[in-house]
Formats: C-alpha cells, structure tokens, sequence
C-alpha cells in the first residue's frame, strides 16, 4: 500500500471515497448533505493535511491530520480516517492510521486524539484499540445514529 | 446582570475582556498571539452566537454558544465564556452558563458539551458541576500550561 499526500488532482477520487460516508451519516459527526465543494474544501482545507492510500493503482483510503486544538492544546494531534467502501477489512485504515501516527511524530505531536468516535462504529473502536488508544471519555448520546437513534461518542487517545 | 446578543458596535468592549485571557493562556486552547481581528472573527463569527453581560452599565463577561459538532452531533450545544478580570467571583460565569443553558434549550439543543476544560482552572470546574456539568472524559495532558506544564483537559457534559 502506498499512503503520500493529498495533491491537486485528487479530487475527483477523495470524494468518491467520502461521499458514500459522509451521506450515510453513520460514522462522522458532519453534515450528510454537504456539497462535493463543501465537503473538499473540509476535507482538504487548512488546518487539515489530506492523505490518500492506493493499492495497485487504485485509491482505496484517504484521512486528514490537523493539531486537535490551538494555542496550549496544539501539541496533540487529531486524525479523520475514511475507506472506500468496497476496500474495507483489507487493512487500509490500519496503514493509514499506521502512517499518520508516523506523520504525527514527525510534524512533532506528542499525542494524538479523537474526539467523536460513534461507539456503534465497532470495527473503528476495536483497530484504535488495537494500535493503543485508549478510550478516556464517553459523551452520551452525543451522536444521532440514522438507524440506532442517540449513541454514544467516544473520545480516544494515546501517546506518540 | 443583563445579557444579551453581541451587536455591531460591543467589538471594543468585547476585546478588553477577551484579550487578557488569551495573552495569559492559562484557561483556553486558543492562539496566544492572536490580533484583535482574528481573536473578534472567531469569538463573534460563524457558527458562533456572542452574547454579552453587563452589569450596571459596565460590561462584565461574554460567551459564545455553537454546535458541538456538525451532522449527527449537532443537537449538542457548546460554549465558551469569559469574564473580565475586575469581575471575577461576582457570579458572572454562573449567571453567563444559567442563560446559556436557557438560549441552547430555546435552540433546541438537547445537551451541552465542554471539550477542553483545563483541569488546573478549579473554579470552572466547580462551577460547571455546580450547574450540573459532569465530567464524561480526561484527557492526559492535553493542555500546556503556561506555569504549571502539561496539565489535563476535561469532556464536561450535562442534559438540557
């Protein structure tokens, strides 16, 4: 898998991963009817740093990096992680987040976090667990689920 | 103590009382170094209502409220309140949050939710529980601390 930065000329294919989920609605606390300018300009706007994940030629992921606040809170790191629909379960948001851990490190983060991880979204939790996130916050209810009605929004973090 | 919405006009009165708090970077994650006009665009600026409270005349704090998050997370309401130094312990904050709370519910909030509250700010602390704020998450370490070094940050949560 080859994970690089985000360039002019992306875009088409960055939305077409993220479209699917941000209509869903099921895993990210943003807005379902969000334009593909909107959305891009979110998605790879300041203060995000926008990656993409290919695999043979294909692109099959994408996330962001951006500090997680500003000022006295902008040494830990935050991260949005989105795959294509038809390459889930193929390790492509553990290389991704793999990789941004890596990123992290090198634009000097000390920690990284998330702040709205929808406890539904199982698989998401069980791979941040995984690569050592803890879980430090549960917000109840935090996150209107189209199917599930009000879950719960997890907020994660570990050291770099 | 009166409060209402920030107008045309308060932009003054609203960066005297803003400016020393963020210069002194104790309490909010936000750009020491802030200028008046990015300080001001982002106090008053969209998704953010400003209010102000005055107090015989004189003004004596101002708070924001917005969404918490966007899409699926956007019946969470958040603020953020500041109260002049001089003022200080004279029920500001309570009074500032008691209506904060009232204008979310008027919104159609359901909850309210604190993202970063320093843990080293006591008096918040308490104040928020006082009003009913519970503290749904820690994050270790996640605000530096001009004086005291890497302290933690706290997920505060309460119904509407």
């Amino acid at each position: 898998m080859m994970i690089r930065p985000a360039m002019a000329g992306d875009e088409d294919r960055i939305w077409a991963i993220i479209e699917p989920v941000l209509r869903a609605g099921e895993t990210y606390a943003l807005p379902h009817d969000w334009s593909r300018d909107e959305a891009l300009a979110f998605w790879l706007g300041a203060p995000h740093s926008a990656y993409i994940a290919g695999d043979g030629g294909r692109m099959v992921g994408t996330y962001y990096l951006q500090p997680n606040q500003r000022g006295g809170g902008d040494h830990v790191a935050n991260c949005g992680y989105i795959v294509a629909g038809d390459a889930i379960g193929r390790g492509v948001a553990r290389a991704m987040c793999l990789h941004s851990l890596d990123e992290a490190r090198a634009k000097g983060f000390r920690a990284m976090q998330f702040n709205s991880v929808v406890a539904s979204n199982s698989r998401a939790v069980a791979l941040w667990q995984a690569l050592g996130f803890a879980t430090v916050g549960t917000v109840p209810g935090a996150f209107r689920h189209p199917a599930l009605g009000d879950v719960d929004a997890l907020v994660m973090h570990r050291t770099l």
